[in-house]
């Protein structure tokens, strides 16, 4: 089974930028104990602050992978083109985040992209990215 | 670990109701498999169609309880009063779905709720709860 | 033939209360009336100032009964919980008010249900139900 | 008793417009079989896909007689002249429609001349027109 | 002078919910100091976290009783079907808040059922209910 | 000096219509007298409930009159037609209404054509037909 | 007869101030030619740029003059208060603008107290005011 | 204890204006009453219709008064900077209004200054000054 | 190949009309460009300022022309009758505009007819007609 | 004459992305017949999914070129850098769509960059920029 | 070189006022400094918190000086009028704030005049004005 | 002191580009002249038409630097990422913009970033970079 984590703008901070908000600890580490704790499955990791980028690599991936895991960071608001590229690939997408959305400002309720991904998960912090990845083992 | 499910207004008709949009199976049959998965919680299960009773259940169990998996149905997206007696009490709450409202009508967008709630789980059939279940084994 | 007449929050009142807007007489003289205009069909009646006694009411009749008549009231324009119920059960129902919710407050004019509804007739006094009953043996 | 059918802009193409919507049979033999049902009445019947035509016809009869039905299509939902027109005559006239408005596009959930109207029927195929007939022999 | 106090959703918590907001003290004491300070009033005191519930104490004490005095909790912002109730009742209705609604959010800014009540007053902790006390004390 | 008073929807029932509006005489006699005091204009009139045939009116008189007074009742809020004609011919055009349209609906405080005529009088009855004459006069 | 015109904010510099929009002539040697076209009408003059002291001179004149002309400039399209003032004095109130006001910026189109005057005269420069005192002599 | 009572635009004709909402007595003799009624309080008054002396005043008193009861009229609704005055002075502030402002027009529903006072009372007539006196006794 | 044109409201006014937006010819000479560069093709040509005539122009035509370029002028923006009657039609119809609408007042920027149509052309001047011709020889 | 034809997100995916909207074929073949239908003319071709990229070739080619034929995609309706891009350059632009954009979701109706092209063809398939590049040859 | 700082309602508390936002200096001091700073330049200062003197000092100032310094407080989002004196007058304006006001309440981020100023200046303390000034000697 | 200046989408097309709004010089010779006014300060510069490239450059040098100057460009009204960027940065921004932005169209008004950053400088041509470097001067 091949997973891609793919984490939007500002995501490459996490550790440093309002720890209050994202917590302490990187992604890497994170990602690191996520490998070994699903060894049979194959995590890809990208990250990226440009909207065309993202839009690459979902095209990239969307074809062949089995899931996508993508938190889009500020574009997950905003990005008509990053959803229609969600909804252009076979690849099922799962949206995530590390805070609660819905407890921030008013602008980030409201997702483009999650209308064209199989669902929503939001508000546990890194695990988050955990659950979307027991999601597909629940249904592959 | 003692976890209550609450499922809001129309979910007594899961399995009958809408198949193409919930699914064919019932609620209990699931919920007996999710206990017999997890055998060492205490799993509760209340179902009511009427917002006070809701609210009831969530006093009931909010300052007990290790956590609270909770679909409010239609009430999500308007009752206040629910969202309040959420932020009154203890127990952290989940927020699920069975289907992907962001894919549905605009005004099942947004959650009256949700910015009361630790986080928020949708799209992903009945297993939406399962994962919820996993929120609170992930950080209990 | 099989009709449930619904009425919800304050229609209890009919006969006293605000009689300019919803006339001198109670609901169950007119009810009497009907019945005995209608021999051949069984009409039952429900009232309840309760949206989830309501949906309670809708889930139980709504997959037995020919046709349901309902006059939600104030929660005509509020509830999704109702509309999802009415969406949900196999029997049509008929949106009906005793006044033209058209020449009221502007909140009145946009009802959350009636496109789950067969049809919609408001304005014809008590009348809007025996025009609902007509609607359901022109259309069985 | 005499009573005035209007129709406004397309329904002359009933029958061979969207049938999935508006049924199959013109209007033409629903108004013979109409008549028939009801010999004692006298029925006009009028249709128009001029805004202004419509005016004008509501003007002609709105003082002489007992009541209008009226379809006035999608002026229904933008035409303040209309609305004007029928503040201004004395004849009651209750608004229809053949398709259940609140179950198509937004736009066709509001309309500028039910606040004026004595009612309004919506849904219930051409039935729709007898039951508005039905109504004035209700309340004449 | 008989007088209804009635306290809508999540106000069975008082005392025990988010206190910086509401307070330290339950509602119980509070009411036993407001009976021996008003001995010559009946003052009869109701709390439920249902809408249909709240409805249902309005028709049976608004025929009857000298004032009522309510706090409708979050159903204040939604509620069109207790709007409705306190319109169809003979008895004045005063609307009271503990908190200062108007310094919260901004859905608690509007209130649906102020325009059917005698008079508003918010902000003022316990001493809200009080001075609705006294304002039926003034103009009996 | 040549005007041309123009008169659209439903002004052809003044004096019938909502008196308590719209006053007690009909527009002819008020014409009449008009023509008699000012005895060296020469002075037009056309009424229409036809928003196209206000438009030709519009085209054929608007390169050659001096002055165009138009009522151009409910199509004034909804009609864009109406006001491009009004942009495209030469003849100034004053826009009047009877009644002060700012003390009715709110949809009449707003005029689609107001911002392509001269100048806009209203409120005045009758003589809002008289003082944009005047203005005419005025400023020929 | 006693007119009292009253000019608001910043018409104090007409003849000064962009006179593209206002004309290049001052009010005052206008006010001495109204004057001496209406030698038998006594007509007060007063500008201030202070909502407070334009509220203060309604309330001084309004309760025993005739009638009052009044270009309220910016604080036509925002001030309650004055609105306020002129539905709580006798003396009628035709509320006068210089420019066309529905030609520019969008936030003048809409009037404040406008409904609350006899009527509207806009968009004939300087006889803006001479129209509304004709307006006085038809209809004292 | 140091009382300043302050009253905005128009309250000065209290007595004089629109009798149906504001009621037939002046402000002065309930005043007089109001102290005699309160022999022990220090009670100062104001009124002004302009904005900026309402403001002054605030300064004036809101560093050494013991309350302040503050009726801004019109300005209500509109004024952010009387709004900033009362967030800048230490006195507290209590709103309150003659009528009951949710039963008029939808613009008095929102007050912009409301947020930045204790409280608010509205709806009791002149009583709701007494209220507001009451309500500082209780609460020093 | 039977191609109809339509041209809407003020349309007639083509080279007399605001040249500095529609350019300088009249639209007749262009008419006759056309046909004799597209010999083997008929082209009937309408032009309306009524939005019923136009209506009853592409019912006549719908169903038996390859073929509708249609210019609504200002009913592009309004008329839900016109754009229902596109849906009802069976010959495609493409969207024609002279000028860039999108470059214009804002209300211009949106179409009630476009997602009726097969395409919108919009900004080539006279020449956006020639390319609608071009696209119904392109896809006949 | 030298053309430009630049495609924005997710159009590199033609023939491959959802072919019920955009159509079985690939854009390249397309692009292949273009250039041999027009021999004479020079064109270029260029896709990015970036904004930026996107904004980069515009500044690149808008000072030589003769035509610019743009399919933005998703970006249309959200990006001002790529419609102040377009006001900055010489070339005129012409902005495509290959699917009817109105007969989509709402957000689609909108383009932020249309009011700075020349023109807009929308809804014609890959044709569409066959007739965008027609456009330039008729009006070089 | 002539320049007048103006300061709107409520900053005359500067030092005094919620010193969490606006610092703990009064503007004296800093006025003092500037004046130091700059000894070749003219300084004069006003302070009103009424919109009526403000609008009076930028007339009297406003086509003499070269320069004005402009804090209108809460005046700012709201006052028509004052942007109208603005636009009046001849001496260029910039619009200077104290604190960030777009970090603040949402009604904080418009401004009513800024489109009538040279330019915006805020969020750097009473710097902001010092900032104001180089501004006019960089550009005279 | 080391600061970067960063310039946003278009801004490399100064004194090319619309230079009745930008002015008729390029960004290279007033950098320049910059340095050289002050050469004790390390003066970076960055310009990109990219999105992700411009939150990359916040992330790089929004640690280390003393100060940034940031023109986005028509970023700044759509860009919750670079928003966020600046949210998560330690090196304070100042928002700059040659031009007044409220003086052009209404989506330029509002600012994405603006709330994040220290303050906001507009309108004063090249000369709002300098200001904005003083600003760092004043307070480093």
């Amino acid at each position: 089974m091949k997973i891609q984590i793919i984490n939007g703008p500002n995501l490459n901070l996490l550790g440093v930028r309002e720890k209050s908000i994202y917590g302490e600890s990187g992604f890497e580490p994170f990602l690191e104990k996520l490998r070994s704790d699903y060894e049979d499955l194959h995590i890809d990791y990208f990250q990226s602050n440009s909207e065309g980028a993202l839009i690459d690599k979902l095209h990239e991936v969307g074809f062949s992978y089995d899931g996508i895991i993508f938190n889009a960071g500020g574009y997950t608001h905003t990005s008509i083109a990053i959803a229609d590229a969600i909804a252009a690939i076979i690849t099922p997408v799962v949206e995530v985040h590390i805070s609660n959305v819905h407890a921030r400002e008013e602008f980030r309720h409201v997702s483009r992209m999650a209308g064209n991904c199989r669902g929503v998960i939001a508000g546990f912090g890194l695990e988050s990215y955990r659950l979307a990845l027991e999601s597909f083992l629940m249904n592959p």
